[in-house]
Parts: C-alpha cells; sequence; structure tokens
C-alpha cells in the first residue's frame, strides 16, 4: 500500500466532523456526558465482524447504519432516549479511503436518524476481517428502565413492524435459490434486503414502553427464540397465535408460495423490532400512543403460567420452534 | 472441534459472576448505570487485537488487565473514577474453554482492583485473530473533568511512576537479543515484562487531578508524543529535563548499558502513567497529595509558549524526538 493516514488523521478527517458535543472533537482521552438530572443511564454494546454478522460487500453505509442500528434498538426496548455512542474500528490492511468515508458518511446519517450523536472511539489496525463494535448509551427517568424479566401471567405479547423481513433479506442477500424468491416483485425483494441490510431502530416507542409495557426487548435472534428468552427470565411461558404475527406485503407473497417460510419467519432474526408484555387494560393505550409515535404494532398473543416454550398456534394445531435462538457462535 | 458452548451459556459460566449490580446478571438487553447526583460521565474505549496490541500467547490474564487498565488509565487521567466497563470479545474459532477461564478470572480480578464492575457486553465469532474492546464509564462531579487542551504557559509538566518500562518490556518479550538484556538481573528484566503485561492505571490519582491540575492525559503512545500531542491541543509547547524523566531501578541499569536507550524509553509508550501541568504554585501540594494516594510523581518540565515539538535536554543540549507518537496504524 502506499503512504497511509496516521490514526490521528483518519479520526480527524473521517470521525471529528461526526463528533457530538460531548466528543469533545475526538481530541481527549475521553468522551464527556453530563447525564439529565433524575435519569439513569442504559448501556448496552454490540460487535459486528465480516464474514459473519455482515457481507464484506455490503454498502458501508449499511454497515454502520447496522451496527449504530442494532445497539440503538436494545436502547428503545429498554425504554430509553439515545444519548450517543462510541465506536471501536478495527480496519483491515487493505481497508480504502473511499471505504471508511462512505461508512463516516452512513454513520453520521445514522447518528442524526437516530438522535444518538458519536461521543469517542477508537480505530486500530485489525489482523483479520474488518470488525467494529458500537457502545450506546441512553437515558430514562430514574428507575424506568423497562426490564426483560418483568413479564407476568395475563399480560398480552405485543410485536412492533413486521417480522421475518430481515431473515429473508438475507436469503436473498445469500444468493440462493429457492422458489420464493422468483414469485417476487423487484419492489418487493429490494424492501426485503433493504430490511436486512438497514434496520430500523424503534427509537420513538422508547418514551411508549415506559408509560404502558411491562417489560420488553427487542428481537434480534428471532422472535420464537428471543420470546422463550423472555419467557425464561420472568419465569413463566407463553401462548402466541401464528397468524397474528404481523407480516409485510413481501413476506405474505413469499409465505404464499411457500408455506415452509413461516418457520424462517418466525426464527431467522435481524428484525430489530421490538417485542413486549403490556397489561391488558393498558393495551389499547399501548397500540394508540405507539401509533401516534408512527410505530405500529401487533397483539400476538399471552403471558401463561409455566416453564416450558412458548406454544405457536396456527389452523394446523400448536407448533414449538426448536430452534431456540440464532446465535452467531 | 466438539460442541461448544452457546453464547448465553459462555456468558452465563464465564461472565455473568462477574457482572456488578448494574451488570443485571447479563441477562437484559442493557446494562444500568445510575449515576451519581451532581456528576458527569466520563467515557472511553480501547481495541487491543492479538497480534497487534498483544502476543496471542500472552497469559489469558494479562490480556484482561490491559484490555481494562488502558480504559481505566484514561478515566483517571480525566479525573473521573470508575464506574463501570462493557466488553466486547471476538473469540477466534480455536478459542478453549481455559484461554477463557483464566481472561474471565484476570478480569475479574482487574474489576475489583480498579474498582470497575463489569457491567454488559458482547460476545461473537472473530473470523480471525482473537480481538477485544473496553468501554469503561468514569465519574466526576460536574464541571470538573481534567481536560488535554487546558495546559498553561508556566505550568508545570509532571509525570507519575516511572517512564519506559513497558518499552523495555516489549522488546523482551519480542525476544530479540540486544547487549542491555543481558546485563540486567533476571528480577530487573521480570520487572520490565511484568510493566509491559499489566498496567497498574493510576486510579487513586483521578482526585488528586481535579484538585491540583490543569490539564492531563495519560501516557499510552510514549511520552515523547503524547507530551507533543498535549501541547498541541493546549496551543503552546514545552521544555523537558530529561534528566527529571523518573526511571526504574531496572530502566537506569538498561540505560547504563546502552545510552541509546533513551529514546525508546521516551518513545516507546505502554506507561499508562499520568502526564498532567499542574500551576506552579499547585506543584508542593500535587506531590504531596499523589504521594499520599500511593502515586510517586516528578516535575519533568515547563510549560513554554510556542508551537513547535517540545524540546528535550540532557547533558548534550537540546533534543527533539521525530518519532511523534507511535501509532498501531
Amino acid at each position: 500500500m502506499t503512504a497511509r493516514l496516521s490514526e490521528d488523521d483518519l479520526i480527524a478527517r473521517f470521525f471529528a466532523p461526526l463528533a457530538g458535543e460531548g466528543g469533545l472533537g475526538l481530541r481527549d482521552d475521553a468522551a464527556l456526558l453530563r447525564p439529565d438530572p433524575g435519569h439513569d443511564l442504559i448501556l448496552t454494546v454490540d460487535a459486528l465482524v465480516a464474514g459473519v454478522h455482515f457481507f464484506p460487500d455490503d454498502p458501508p453505509g449499511a454497515v454502520a447504519v447496522k451496527a449504530l442500528g442494532v445497539n440503538v434498538s436494545d436502547l428503545a426496548a429498554k425504554g430509553a432516549s439515545p444519548a450517543g455512542f462510541l465506536l471501536s474500528l478495527a480496519l483491515p490492511d487493505e481497508w480504502t479511503e473511499p471505504w471508511l468515508a462512505a461508512f463516516a458518511a452512513g454513520l453520521g446519517e445514522a447518528a442524526r436518524a437516530f438522535a444518538c450523536p458519536l461521543l469517542g472511539g477508537d480505530t486500530v489496525r485489525a489482523n483479520g476481517p474488518l470488525s467494529l463494535s458500537v457502545t450506546a448509551v441512553g437515558q430514562v427517568p430514574e428507575g424506568r428502565m423497562v426490564r426483560r424479566a418483568a413479564a407476568r401471567t395475563g399480560d398480552r405479547l405485543c410485536v412492533t413492524g413486521t417480522i421475518g423481513d430481515a431473515a429473508l433479506g438475507l436469503d436473498l442477500r445469500r444468493g440462493t435459490d429457492a422458489p420464493w424468491m422468483a414469485s417476487l416483485a423487484e419492489a418487493e425483494r429490494a424492501f426485503l434486503l433493504d430490511r436486512y441490510l438497514r434496520p430500523r431502530p424503534r427509537v420513538a416507542l422508547g418514551p411508549v414502553l415506559r408509560e404502558h409495557a411491562r417489560a420488553a426487548m427487542d428481537v434480534s435472534d428471532g422472535l420464537a427464540g428471543d420470546l422463550a428468552k423472555m419467557m425464561r427470565a420472568s419465569s413463566v411461558s407463553a401462548v402466541v397465535d401464528l397468524s397474528g404475527v404481523p407480516l409485510s406485503a413481501a413476506a405474505r407473497a413469499a409465505l404464499a408460495a411457500e408455506a415452509r417460510l413461516m418457520d424462517r419467519i418466525v426464527t431467522g432474526g435481524d428484525d430489530y423490532e421490538i417485542l413486549c408484555a403490556v397489561p391488558e387494560a393498558n393495551v389499547p393505550a399501548f397500540l394508540a400512543a405507539g401509533a401516534a409515535a408512527g410505530v405500529p404494532a401487533a397483539v400476538i398473543g399471552t403471558v401463561v403460567e409455566g416453564e416450558g416454550p412458548p406454544a405457536f398456534w396456527d389452523e394446523g394445531g400448536e407448533r414449538r420452534f426448536k430452534r431456540g435462538s440464532f446465535s452467531h457462535f
């Protein structure tokens, strides 16, 4: 390679322009964050590795959106409002300035869209594939974090947006052939691909969850597995009506071509929607407040006593999903 | 490989036992941190990659100490007291349970020693060498963060502990031959190696810096380069008396064998000591408070007007170090 930028130059050129007020221009040892009085901090970290969590040739801007989005999704699920993030970026030896410029541009757009400014970071040599880790910080009024383990028998289970799009988008991205793919319109394929590439964390739902939900988590590893996790953490079980799981027009079209796709839709992952348990009396207010915030949600089932995995019902009877939860290990 | 732990099992076995109160047993989407009223949060992130920042066969406990220590060192330099950390860990396919157990044990010890509990994390497949990224969070009373860019003409420059040990330890760790190595006693070699392997962040100095220093940063990329950075950020320059730079007995012995080592000592990096600018009137109180906190410090020079790189003086006259600062790029 030709002469490269120093780490300081790289930061000054690509990342300092993105830094929020607390980032101090990325020229100090650390970032500063003044929490709002009477607020708790919510912190989360997620790492992405090229070839594991995204394709090395994914658009750099989409990699940035995903890295920030999956973390902001965790904040939203806890009822938190984003306050900022730190980025740890490990670059392979063959990194290029155009890649980094596009990545930084995408990161800046995502930071603005999610109201989550860059506070600090570290850039290192990867000695392997590109990887990145984002730590996101959010705030909730003191004591108001929405927990995963707080669901109670009788609560209704709700999920935002539509489920399964990203899993189908990943299948399209992989380029394998399946009958359902040919049956979709080009716009439907593009929609599913985009749902895989660019998660849209439900930032606007944070305050709604604090107000109306009892327990919540984000759906990142598949609805079936994540629901099982939430129920186990809460020492309860669940009954889900599969016909109530909200699907996009594209997913419905795919499902019409191949009925077996329901498994993939419910276990696939990368949805970055919110799953929550809402006390029955709060359901109408929760749905109305979500809609007012631009986040549609649907009731998919009920929390029940028990310790077993959630039961999913469709016309054919009860189904249980073996694959608990997607894991990159 | 044989059947492996799931990510959840891995977290439950190795990391959940380390989690502080805000970590919620690592069983939620995110961690909770309630800042002390009237305090600012200080945040920093540093990544380490096997083969770049440490040797793949370094003791796993030392890798953990370094990953947490380099971050806690940044917090201390800002006058902050540690509040907790998040760990992002990317494991190569050939990871072993004994490695991870030793790593977790070392991480737990370091977390206790630095009073910095584990709050959360993410564990992923590295698809390359092991790498890890730590985000550490600290607190300072509102408005009291010690900045890097605040040094003023006339301030005295002070540095904690001893400089250059880790650089010499790295040379020993590399196993290359140099005349000075043979001239050291075994205990001296062991001391230098340990200084490289296990940074001891100056946690106790945080409150002392807040009280007495005007500007500070930690010395991680070499004293010469980091001083140049601090002076540039503050729009000033510096004059340093090389004979005043504090050296360990082992470094003195090495220097006695090879005078040219002074360059290595001053530019080598990985010291994780604190460099600070202290108003002249505060110097006696700063040194006394540091000593009382168990952190010895020495005066090495003075902040002067100007924009050039700091001048280092020894018996031979003025020396300037070309190599600004060590960078892994």
